[in-house]
C-alpha cells in the first residue's frame, strides 16, 4: 500500500493506492501553509478508507522542483513517515508526477510550474511506453530533462519537436498569452481537473517506480531545488559583490 | 463556484472548481456506505478550502447510469444542497464525467463500469473538441450513447470504430481478460489515478455544461438508472410469469 505525497506547488494533495486501486485521495489548493494542511490530511484519509497507517509499504513523494518551504514540509513528512514505519521513499520527480495526469495522451506532455523571475520549471515527456498495446501502464519517457527556463525557451523547444504538445500545470494561466502566441505546433491546455498536482498520480507512479527499482531508504531520501533558493542566491550575490 | 459530486459507482468523491482551479477534491473508495461518506466529505473539504458552502453557485452531479443506492444518495444530496441554496443543478451523465479523466487523450474513449449479470455500462467519447488548438477545454463527443450491454458486444464495436482506444473504469479489471482477447484495434488501460469517478472530472465538465446552458433547477433533477433495478425487475418477471 502506497502513499503519496506532494506539497511542491499550489495545491496540498495525498492519497493512498493499494494494488491497481486507488484507495483515496485528499487534494486542497488554498493559502494555508501545507504544514497546518498535509498530516490532518493525511489522518482524515486514513480514518475515511479504515486502514492504519502501518500498513503503509512505501512513500512516495514529489521530490522536486518547487516551492522551497513546500518541498521541504512534503519531503519531511515522508520522511518522518518512512522512518517511523521502517519503509522506503519512492521520490517522485516533480514534474514527471505532475505530467502523469495525461498518462493516456499520445501527445508530448509538458507541464509548466510559474519559478517566478520570468522562469519555468518544465520538462516533456511521451507517454508511449503507458500507452503501448496490452494495457500495462508504463513509465513516462523523458523527452527534455527537469529544467528552469524562461517560459520563451521552453517553447522554442517544443516548436523544435514539432509534435503535438498538451501543456499543463500552475503556469498556464500565468504564460497563456506567451504560449498561444509563440507556440507553432498543434496544442492544448489540460482542462482544470488535469492540471494540477495530484497526489493520485504521484501514488500510480510511485508503485511504477517502486517496481522498477528506484526507492530510497527513508534516511537517504533528499528534494532536488534545480534552483538556489532566494535565501542563497542573495547570499551568493552579495560575496560576489564584496569581491569586486 | 461548481461543487462536483460522483457516488454512482464504488468511490464517493467530491470536488470544489472555481473559474479555471479545482479548490479541492475528496475521494475515498471504501465499502462504507457513500450515505455516511458524503457530506462529512463535503463539509470537510469545504473548511480545509476556507470557502463557506453560500458561494456554490451549481451542483453538478453524476446523474447515472450506476448503482442504485448510490446514485439516489448522490442526487438527493445534490438536490437538497440545491435546493437549500437556491442553485440550478448540472446533470453530468457518469460515463461522460468518468471519461473526462481522458480529456487529454486523442483516442476512443471507452468507460467501463461492472453492471453484474454479466453486462457493463459503457459508452465512447471521443474528446476532439477538448482537445483542438488553442486550448480551451471543449465537450466530449459522444461517439456511442450510455449503455448497459454484454462486455463482447461493447468489445465489436470499439473494433468496428477501428481506431485507438483506452479503457477505463471498474469494470476493466473484472473484464481485463476478454478485452485483450478480444479487441483487436491498438488499446491501452488509463492507470489507476485515471480509472475511476473523480468529483475533480465531474465539477470540470459541469463548469463547461453550464457554460452550455445545460443546468436544471435542483426540483427537477432526477437520475438516469438505464436498466431497471433488482426489484422491479424481479415484480416483472414475477408479473409476467402470472399471466402466462
Amino acid at each position: 500500500m502506497i502513499l503519496g505525497i506532494d506539497s511542491s506547488g499550489l495545491a496540498c494533495t495525498a492519497a493512498v493506492a493499494d494494488g491497481d486501486v486507488l484507495l483515496g485521495e485528499y487534494t486542497v489548493d488554498y493559502k494555508k501553509t501545507h504544514s497546518e494542511t498535509l498530516l490532518p490530511m493525511i489522518d482524515a484519509l486514513f480514518k475515511e478508507i479504515g486502514v492504519e497507517k502501518k500498513a503503509i509499504t512505501a512513500v512516495a513523494c514529489a521530490s522536486g522542483p518547487g516551492s522551497f518551504t513546500g518541498l521541504r514540509i512534503g519531503c519531511a513528512t515522508a520522511k518522518g513517515i518512512g522512518l517511523a514505519l521502517d519503509v522506503p521513499i519512492v521520490p517522485v520527480p516533480t514534474l514527471m508526477g505532475l505530467s502523469f495526469n495525461c498518462a493516456v495522451s499520445d501527445r508530448l506532455v509538458v507541464p509548466l510550474m510559474d519559478a517566478r523571475r520570468g522562469q519555468v520549471y518544465t520538462a516533456a515527456y511521451s507517454m508511449k511506453e503507458a500507452l503501448s498495446a496490452g494495457g500495462a501502464a508504463g513509465l513516462p519517457e523523458e523527452v527534455l530533462p527537469q529544467q528552469a527556463v524562461a517560459v520563451e525557451d521552453m517553447i522554442e523547444k517544443v516548436n523544435a519537436l514539432d509534435r503535438p504538445a498538451v501543456y499543463l500545470g500552475d503556469g498556464v494561466p500565468v504564460f497563456a498569452e506567451k504560449l498561444r502566441k509563440l507556440t507553432r505546433v498543434n496544442f492544448s491546455f489540460a482542462p482544470l481537473s488535469l492540471s494540477r498536482q495530484r497526489a493520485g498520480s504521484v501514488a500510480a507512479l510511485g508503485t511504477l517506480l517502486l517496481a522498477a527499482g528506484k526507492a530510497v531508504p527513508a534516511a537517504d531520501f533528499r528534494p532536488e531545488y534545480l534552483r538556489l533558493s532566494q535565501a542563497e542566491r542573495e547570499r551568493a550575490e552579495k560575496e560576489k559583490g564584496s569581491h569586486v
